[in-house]
């Protein structure tokens, strides 16, 4: 049964932030600067301001003068847990601060999103197991698709914080060095095969040293949005050996607006899918930390309808983000108040359940149908690319709120880059 | 002809720090605050209190109030050529204002440093050809050693910032996943492999957005250090297809404790080695940018005598570190002020110039001969791992001081990351 309240537009089980979500994002209004927000039903509740008039006051605070949730995020979890727990009072109805409270909500349709959280770095995880079967298989057949790590180690690259941008950003194509099996050398060009990847992002709260357990690892957890690690599938397949990705994930990697806390998520863990190979111990996990998270894809081409491209379930999640986050630090490596952990991408074992483009169309060989006729095997110019995430509970739904972008034609090739003006140069 | 200083011990060409150097670090003396400072000969000057006070004095300023460049490293480049000047003229023989200055140099000998700046997002690259090559050897035999790709990109993975340490850190050999080739499932076990990576490291000063030519991209560069990439070889074997190095990498990357400015490297530039295919145009090189710095290794066991097992070049990097940032924005990655490019390892012609002991060692089987009779494959508990660098000019030398970094034990298996305490746990 779903809790209600005073803000009506929470209730009713349609939105996605009713009073068990309370997530938490970064918003300003014309002419207003950046501040931290708690989204409720249709609203923005502005807990900059309330913190600030002291409607809100947490042990060892203020957390939020800033406009990011950094600082809450390195407090202490109790300072978490206090925050919610009082942001549940404010909000319930019958609530004695209604009219208090009241006078700091701002309809989200009038609120501009921002990053919510400075990223320090970002880590991209690989823990998508009918996603790397697939993908392996497409570049070195079934027999091997699988690699022969996969069903040991959580297998993740370090990505690059600075291309993380919020939901709504626009994403230009990039350039890079692209070779077709056909040609001898390279050339430089826009990337041709640019796709999206559905993942899940986990955000890192309290900061590691030294090697912690599964379980220490969740209790790090701050919370999560929905991640469009966007690829350049031409510029990896050319670049990636010996190495890993570079250039071909460090265009943009969209992020859903607002943090959903791990609290607001509690109640629907689910475990992780049946080991296939035992874990080692430091692997195993205490308890079910899997999530069951409906995903969805949209696709709408300039000016189209949008298609429904792809359902998924973070439930596919081999690894947990507890297990990525405790194997990141095996090695002592630290982590830190900010950091992002991709999930990999999240693909389900049909072919309406995949989450590239790259899976969808196989390799380019079966373009993906779309409304008004249309198809695509990979994104085209103007094309907006759209992931959406809730958890369904009795009655109520926690959702991420949407995360989107549109893709803009590539820059012109500058003077420098072109053969005439490198040769002018040299 | 050496310019001299009436600080005596800059003077005569034995020290890493004459007047045509002036590299910046940050420093603190017993009880003190850690500050920014200047080396000078075998003193540090306090430059904060200088600009405190008043006596260097820089348009948009103050930068040194943090006890990190990064303010500095963010302003314009006329901003760091004043600075460089004035303390040029501070600290010349026949300095009207020695009086002034001298009450602020500390004995480097009384100093402890720290990290020079906040390091925002590490890259590594592989732009030593000798070290690809060898690697590549004995991994994939001499017919496919070079990667395919080698020759037009400047290949490059993004490590982890939060892991880079200064100079002094002791550096806790790392757990992780290894499997020799003869078992057929991993064990979590301390790295029986580590290593060392003789780099050079590149500092990021002014931001980018969108994709810079190489000559912009050699102007946004404030300095250089040493850097050591430790490296978990077994860690790496068995976690690194298909996406690259992770926690074989993210235990420590240590680099010198001075900040060699891009000025004081000018005169020593040099050409990149020989193109062996033609570069793309955005790559090309509008002049010399490569530099000639000599370099060593030396490893100290624990209580014994230092040998140097090698001896290398700058010179030998195949890509400048102008190219490799060149290449890092070509997607529209954001480059940020902080940033970290490690060179890749830099090994020589020879076997006395390979970089790293799985070369200097061919992967264990050629065990490197040290002083008193001592031998190693791979690093043992104890041992001291020491880089040197230097540009040597006429009568003086740019040095970058000492990076080094004692080897220590790995810390006890957890009891959740053992197989009765996990058993518990589950």
């Amino acid at each position: 049964m779903a809790a209600l309240s005073w803000v009506e537009s929470a209730n009713g089980g349609s939105s996605d932030f009713p009073l068990e979500n309370l997530p938490y994002g970064v918003f300003s209004t014309a002419g207003g600067e950046p501040r931290c927000g708690v989204a409720i039903g249709d609203f923005v509740l502005d807990v900059a301001a309330l913190e600030a008039t002291g409607v809100i006051g947490l042990d060892g605070g203020p957390y939020l003068t800033e406009p990011r949730w950094n600082p809450l995020m390195a407090a202490d979890p109790t300072v978490w847990a206090a925050l919610r727990e009082r942001l549940t009072s404010l909000l319930t109805e019958g609530s004695a601060d209604r009219a208090t409270v009241e006078p700091h909500l701002v309809p989200l349709a009038e609120a501009t999103l921002h990053m919510p959280f400075r990223v320090s770095e970002y880590t991209d995880f690989y823990a998508g197991k009918h996603h790397a079967f697939n993908v392996g298989t497409m570049y070195r057949g079934p027999e091997n698709a699988l690699p022969a790590n996969w069903l040991s180690i959580p297998i993740g690259y370090n990505g690059r914080a600075s291309s993380v941008v919020v939901s709504g950003t626009e994403v230009v194509r990039p350039w890079g060095q692209v070779k077709r099996p056909d040609e001898e050398l390279p050339r430089f060009a826009p990337a041709a095969r640019f796709d999206i990847e559905l993942e899940f992002g986990t955000i890192v709260g309290r900061p590691s040293k030294g090697m912690v357990s599964v379980a220490e690892a969740d209790e790090m957890i701050f919370g999560y949005v929905l991640l469009n690690d966007w690829s350049a599938r031409d510029i990896q397949t050319w670049e990636y050996q010996p190495l890993g990705p570079f250039q071909a994930k460090a265009t943009a990697t969209t992020i859903s607006p607002w943090i959903v806390t791990r609290a607001a998520l509690e109640a629907f863990r689910t475990p992780t899918p049946e080991r296939e190979r035992p874990l080692l111990p430091y692997l195993r996990e205490p308890r079910p930390l899997g999530y069951d998270i409906a995903l969805e894809v949209g696709l709408t081409p300039a000016g189209g309808t949008e298609t429904i491209i792809s359902r998924s379930n973070v439930r596919e999640l081999y690894y947990s983000a507890a297990q990525q986050l405790a194997h990141h630090t095996t090695c002592g490596c630290p982590m830190s108040t900010g950091d992002l952990l991709g999930s990999g991408t999240i693909s389900g074992p049909e072919k309406g359940n995949r989450g590239s483009l790259l899976e969808l169309s196989w390799n380019g060989k079966e373009p993906v149908e779309l409304a008004d006729g249309k198809t695509r095997t990979f994104i085209e110019d103007g094309d907006r690319l759209t992931l959406r995430g809730y958890a369904q509970g009795p009655g109520y739904r926690i959702g991420f709120g949407e995360c989107t972008g549109v893709v803009v034609p590539a820059i012109d090739l500058p003077e420098w880059a072109s053969e005439t003006g490198a040769a002018a140069a040299s």
